[in-house]
């Protein structure tokens, strides 16, 4: 810190060097899952752990905690807007306070436990051996408790929060379990209802439409919800993501001809992430205000573009009438909503439906919590899994491979995500409803694809502000509430409750 | 410095960490040239401008001279090979001199002003404006001479030197004056007699080839070389180029509809530096002993493959094959030879057929030294150009563009540069005759397109030994001699003097 620089300044000028090695990392695991040769995984890996190793040294470095008490001291000056100060000085402390928090042991045991079960979940999955992978995946769970009690120290919370910090800061065990009750209260019989009453309707199924012409008609959607390509591109890996930096954010797509909608449905998700990215303050762009670290406020807006319009009635108008562009034939909206709107429970996460969605998270919530406290040994978890399966969408799985070996998660250590899935869902609904409300009803615009005055609200309303210190501030400036499960519950009754 | 850690261990696990951040740099920057979206220049730059920073606090870090001369003083432990650590302890010093010989002030002036100047150029370039420019380049020029006196003081030799050095560790001018002198013997009469002969031969023009046909032509190319896609990739980009990493090598190549061969020879060249980067020995991928900072011995391989390799004339026989597999038509390897070697002096240099190219090179490096030493003035540069090239090549560019604004290397403040290309073309044709030699002529491999015994001799005899200290010490262990003009004569008499 040089003489005339305030400490926050200083602490500016480190969280500068630290975001942009982190955008550095970014860009090469875009790389990794999208151009990477097939051979240079091993090289891939050395180069990351560097950037890994340097983060945590300049996270870690010993004189930043006093840095932190005096610019928390410190006048701000005039020049600086007061709420991006209290943003920056918020997250640079948290993320301090998370690196210091593990020894460098406990950090290293999880890292080999959850790379070694990664490894062998992989073969094991194929093969459908749980046995084989059970000790490797009991591992990552001794190495995430010791992880966790180590941070919940630190964070002054208990393991389980201070767990669900990292994928949502300030989240709360307690208070999503009273959102998840509200849930548990209508979702059984509403999906109950929805498989009964589609039971009469008509089943159709999809025309194959070429890669090439899915492409096409990904890049003119995203085009049309605003995506600026000059800052981002589309690419197709294995799975779809966000990645890259800002300034230059890159999503991924997979397109199977035998099925377009969940190609399409895929690039609305990640197109909702990236107008996000895209339309954060420049001047933001190696400030911890100018990121977005909470998971559930990401997802609300990947959701709010894929569910709350992507799945929207009057929306499958204007994708028919693209679709007719681009792979011909006879789409009709009408057509295109049912299929979109289906509800069909089955065993996989990543294919269920709107309504049975929650249900598959409910499960893993619980059985993540009675894993992690030792409620549940790991062996029992395909027992329970089973259970669980049957008691809420009345199906069993009938392999661990498409039971509780499907997911990479708990494989990887990362327990506490999960829930951010639903919570995300919730707020896409909350801050929908917010819009609707401020704006009038959008049916009309979404019936011709035109979400300009969309995008131009959630910019001014959302994308422009610091990052929250948690995601009930957000809610509470842009809806006027803390999150709660009513948008949502309305949005999935009005939608798929029978009156529609 | 731990305990249990020598000095030379010590050293290896910073360099180890300094190449890595080059090494995602140099990714980067490939990702720059090839797939960046075209808004995100300037979050790009302040990316690998922090990479630039940290890079050069690791190689400025106070203990790092003693460290160095405490690892000279160690014995080397049993289980380390001998010339692998020499070549670490050599290259790790002179990349900490060079590091800690320029004042941060310095080189930031020097910085600013050749990025100043690379933008006005390439504007100015397309207004085929000198004079807008030449304040620019006299800028980067003083700022040059004074980084030059600045290096030439750490590393004890002449400011010229120490610029060479950039680019050919240990590279001295009066070793290359004295080889430079010799090439200005023959070259100028082999010029005329060689366009003299031609002007007799009938001409031929290209046929066109689409583009996707020249990508899987050059695919086809590269594998049949030895180029492994497991740990490599082939792009497009607007120059062609080799970056990358050890253990993901990336080439570029360009291609024109109307220009075949220009993609072809260019494929060729990428392919040889690719070839050297990609056999070099795993383990030492994160040692500067596995690097190869020697521009012209990494020059050397790239014109191997595209001159003594590519422009031979059993190799056309082979190249004329694999063209009509992916293009058609009636192509034959006398024809194809007689383009690829065709003398026609003209006024660019990444055009010049290979018997004007050294010409041009002599020019630049002429005046390069006279720019700094202020026996020429940039305003005086055009006069000076169109002197030489009337001397030399026996023609005057009609435009500024065509002449001292076409290259970007002065621009950029790269001074030194030039004359490792005609080193390298040198050393090529030495080490060529080395691996004919030892191996017996080659002409019947090349007409088979057979190259595996050649790379298997490089592999053994160069890319399996450490960086060297200077080019001299690797040409000694490969061809018995120091670096010479003898077999680089021989090669273009051969080839361009009439015996063929």
């Amino acid at each position: 810190m040089s003489a005339d620089q305030t400490a926050y300044q200083a602490l500016l000028a480190r969280f500068s060097r630290i975001l942009r090695l982190s955008d550095m990392q970014a860009l090469l695991e875009w790389d990794s899952a999208v151009t990477m040769p097939s051979g240079a995984a091993d090289s891939r890996n050395e180069v990351l752990g560097e950037a890994e190793r340097l983060i945590h040294e300049l996270l870690t470095a010993p004189d930043l905690p006093d840095l932190l008490d005096a610019a928390a001291a410190e006048e701000a000056d005039d020049q600086t807007d007061d709420a991006l100060r209290r943003s920056n000085l918020h997250h640079m402390r948290r993320q301090v306070l998370r690196a210091r928090a593990v020894p460098a042991d406990v950090q290293e045991r999880f890292q080999a436990a959850r790379l070694r079960c990664e490894t062998v979940w992989r073969q094991a999955r194929a093969e459908d051996d749980f046995p084989t992978l059970a000790p490797f995946l009991a591992e990552v769970v001794a190495a995430t408790r010791e992880r966790a009690q180590a941070l919940a120290q630190m964070l002054d919370c208990s393991p389980y929060d201070a767990l669900l910090d990292g994928f949502e800061p300030g989240g709360r065990r307690q208070r999503i379990d009273a959102l998840f009750a509200e849930l548990k209260g209508f979702l059984p019989d509403l999906l109950q209802g929805a498989v009964k009453r589609q039971q009469g309707q008509a089943r159709s199924s999809l025309p194959k439409v070429a890669v090439e012409a899915q492409r096409a008609l990904s890049r003119d959607l995203m085009a049309d919800m605003g995506f600026d390509f000059a800052h981002g591109r589309l690419d197709e890996s294995l799975h779809p993501f966000t990645g890259g930096m800002p300034g230059d954010v890159r999503i991924t797509a997979r397109f199977d001809p035998a099925n377009v909608l969940e190609g399409i449905l895929a690039v609305l998700h990640e197109t909702g992430h990236a107008l996000l990215e895209q339309n954060r303050p420049p001047a933001w762009r190696a400030q911890s205000a100018g990121r977005m670290d909470s998971m559930v406020l990401h997802e609300s807006q990947s959701l709010l573009f894929e569910k709350q319009v992507g799945r929207n009635r009057h929306f499958a108008g204007y994708l028919a009438a693209r679709l007719r562009d681009h792979a011909g034939g006879g789409w009709s909206g009408q057509r295109l909503h049912a299929l979109m709107t289906r509800v069909s429970p089955g065993p996989i996460r990543v294919e269920a439906d709107e309504v049975s969605y929650p249900l598959h998270i409910l499960l893993r919530y619980e059985l993540e919590q009675a894993l992690l406290c030792g409620d549940l040994q790991v062996r029992d978890l395909p027992g329970a899994w089973a259970e669980g399966m049957k008691a809420s969408l009345g199906i069993v799985p009938e392999t661990d491979r498409d039971g509780c070996m499907q997911d990479i998660h708990w494989m990887y250590g990362l327990f506490g995500y999960f829930p951010t899935y639903v919570l995300g869902a919730m707020a896409a609904a909350q801050i929908f409803k917010a819009a609707e409300d401020a704006l009038g009803p959008l049916d009309g615009a979404l019936a011709g694809g035109d979400l300009s005055g969309l995008l131009d609200w959630l910019v001014r309303s959302m994308y422009a502000r610091p990052q929250p210190a948690d995601t009930d501030e957000m809610m509470m400036a842009l809806t006027g509430a803390p999150l709660s499960a009513a948008a949502y519950r309305d949005h999935l009754l009005g939608r798929y409750g029978g009156d529609v």
